[in-house]
């Protein structure tokens, strides 16, 4: 298919390059040019404008947040002035459950057709294919694209037919992931303080009942403290949960795990860990058991 | 081995058993004799008194709480007074740290070894002897009773030389249980109320990240609501973490959500949850969320 | 002096009906015309449209949220459009940091003043003139206008030259009352469940440390359970958590009683006392230790 | 009345002495004998034992913990050993309503008396005899007593009948002093990041909604970050809460506020502020906003 890939960050260069891997004629398109070489290099075409990378049947944007997708939706030349009637806009962005919905309506009002596709998985998992997705959308056009989603993921979970609801889907799993680490944090501040190896007893978690990759990398990286450099950042997790909490508010419902983890990436940030990695939440436990020996982890404070 | 076992509960009966077909010499004692029954049909020796199960080498108690336990070791002609000088007993309730402590240091004074040895695992992986058990206490004292403890389970993860550290692990890993739950509870509650198919979604949980034992089981009771008959009944939920945050407490660590879990128990038995299963936690969310329609879920409020 | 005021609910009448009285022509205007009647037989000159009020040196406005106030001002022929260049607008309503800063700006740009002036008090407070007045903008501006922030207020705090201080003050004094309602509603969820009279022990908390018109009132909205008819509706103390949490979100300030007050307000809508007192999240400790007997206090779940 | 007085802290010191002149005959018991010296020049007959104490119609007890409680109580030659039949023991401890219920037994057990009395006030107000006196117990015997009530406080308030519920009024009371120290906490942190002077926002508070002597002694130790000497020590607010929850755990009562409070208490003293008054844990609000300069109040972390 004749494509466009809007967003070459982290995650989107390596999703981009599965989709030219897989076969597709991708035309790129960043706004800080020099991310679009090494996809050139791979056969992509480059794009100068939002506009060049809406002339195919399907552009994907893969963005930080609600702000840059709504940018390069809205903008004058932007993807919804420029695609064209019937053609598709994927969005794989962790964006809102409101910009979700209001995009549906506005690409439904222009003849465009919307689907939601966000990823769960970290840079070197979008960098092999590997991610797994979660989509939602009109069944028809959901069905159109169904060979993209394939090819920059492992394993495609489709949810409904209201695009919204796969970020609702991806947010509350983000949410889910900030409450094992908020978990993982007080037990290990708990055993840590007791005197019990972190390490090992990390290794009897994950022997046992807790075997899933979520505490086996959480984990990890606590029991490490190894929270530079960022994989995911601290901001962006807190971002995650401020789109979680808006979503439950909207729809009624309490989260107070959710509250709790907002908390402390306030707190986090507010205390100098702004350039920390996501995971660093799972520290202030420590830090509020008086364990941390201050100065030794700046900026988890 | 010559051994004694005290406590012949869903789990006790069990774990009794694999002793047994381990070809140990077993007399079994349970307040209420009838179950008392069972084993002896499987080979076990009757005991009449706690005094009668403590005249081997070995004595494993396996009770319903601290005052049980206590009581049994404490009372005239208990196992305190019963075991001979040089035998160990092996405690694996769920107690907390502070007896574990006590126990250690009485045992100690009477000349008798004393081993920590809690268990992961439901009734039916009792049975089957696939238990995870978690040991500590003095290394002599954990590698004379080394081949019980591999009898009753299908792993045993060594924690310190003292035996109370294995209480602690036990009691932090059910914290780690509920907090499962209420993050699950809280997740499904908002993307239940968002129209979402609940089974689908623990579907892509456990396909993806989530994949653990753990989100598999309680996934399952919290989609099906499911809380009766009780697997593990509220009131044994509330007093683990009560024993978790005493623990805490003396340590001086703060565990957020373990005080949330807390509460939630507090309101499910005092609105009437008393004989569900724990999970029945995780279902508050979606009534706060006024999702479930009353009365259908009579007793939980 | 010659003024308007725009938004003539429950507050706004009984404020408008004050600066009438100190003596000062007043043209007011509001949405749905019927409201201006009771004025107008005061003295006040109606207005048939946002610009009719604005073509004096001062308007007022008091109106529910966000929306409406930056409705009014940014319409075409709104208050930014039509106040004369030197002219202030005074907003006393409890609208959001942001939008205070952003009204600061817009209006300095027009060469218009901007004073902040939201106030503590209910409708009876306000038809008297009592209320009490929170002020910042810039030091002359606030100094035009005092003589007017007299008349419709007991007493006039000024804490700044930025009019959004104003603004932190009176979201972070309604925080506070939200705080006190929810600790009360813990406290006599405690004592009552324990069997003590809970007027009596209200009269006890009133007599001794907590003599204040903030425990008075709303411990005898508690005890009572006299949540209909709602002096001030959840959903717009729900709105005013919101607005605190978002100010707090924006500083980088974890504030959890307001998380933990944000989820009772989303569980009590969520349950069916939308039409509720914002007192009725007081009800929901008493409903957590299961002592709300069904169905007496419908709406408070 | 002939009369005993056990426990000359900064509290009893005072109360003892309010009895004394008010003419009764009152023998004074300290475990530190250097205590009674002051008394004895007020006119007190020094006791050398808790059962010199017990000699008359009525013991008082005004000690720190439960364990000092039943200790002078239990020992041999304890209060319960040496009180006359028909004599009264009148307890004003903050202890734990299982220990007021389980005082109540023995002593009527005994054929003796029981009356519980708990106090509000710091130690120069008992000094004064202006403290708040919170009674209960059974009314033949409070009206015994009521002379010996009024001589140490301006007010006494009677509960009802059962001598624990003076008890559990008494740790509400002081679970609402913390619960207005923690809601003031963060609303400090919130108005000081965002540029407002806490002290004229203090201000503000007082000469509105918030008018209560709470809020002016609380307010002014928080914004002056007053917290050392300690009027009221850190670990006494922690002990207090944790028996307030006890209560509420016996009588099924979630109490999210005091389950936050505690963890701030556990957290200030794990990092170092063990020697703090206990209206420091209002300063943590202002430390996870970053706002606290590090070194600059030691032992607040």
């Amino acid at each position: 298919m004749k494509i466009g890939f809007i967003g070459l960050g982290h995650m989107g260069a390596g999703m981009a390059g599965s989709l030219i891997r897989a076969g597709h004629e991708v035309t790129v398109y960043n706004r800080t040019r020099d991310k679009v070489r090494p996809l050139v290099a791979l056969g992509a075409k480059p794009g100068n404008t939002v506009a060049d990378a809406c002339t195919g049947e399907v552009v994907f944007t893969m963005l930080a947040d609600d702000a840059a997708v709504d940018g390069v939706v809205s903008e004058s030349n932007g993807v919804l002035g420029s695609l064209a009637r019937g053609a598709i806009h994927i969005s794989s962005s962790t964006i809102s459950v409101a910009l979700s919905e209001s995009l549906s309506q506005r690409h439904a009002g222009a003849g465009q057709g919307f689907v939601s596709a966000p990823v769960f998985g970290r840079p070197d998992v979008a960098a092999s294919g590997k991610l797994f997705v979660v989509s939602a959308g009109p069944k028809q056009e959901r069905e159109r694209v169904s060979a993209l989603l394939e090819a920059i993921g492992q394993k495609v979970f489709t949810v409904s037919d209201r695009a919204p609801d796969a970020n609702l889907v991806k947010l509350s799993g983000n949410f889910l992931i900030t409450s094992v680490i908020e978990a993982l944090g007080e037990a290990l501040a708990l055993i840590g303080k007791g005197g019990i190896d972190r390490a090992q007893y990390m290794e009897i978690l994950t022997s046992t009942l807790f075997g899933a990759p979520i505490y086996q990398t959480y984990g990890k990286l606590l029991v490490e403290r190894r929270f530079a450099p960022a994989g995911f950042a601290a901001p962006l997790g807190q971002k995650d949960i401020r789109l979680v909490l808006a979503a439950a508010e909207t729809l009624g419902v309490p989260l107070p795990i959710a509250s709790l983890v907002r908390d402390r990436f306030l707190r986090l940030i507010s205390q100098g860990g702004e350039g920390l990695d996501w995971s660093a939440i799972g520290e202030l436990a420590a830090r509020d058991a008086g364990l941390t020996p201050p100065g030794v982890d700046a900026g988890v404070g």
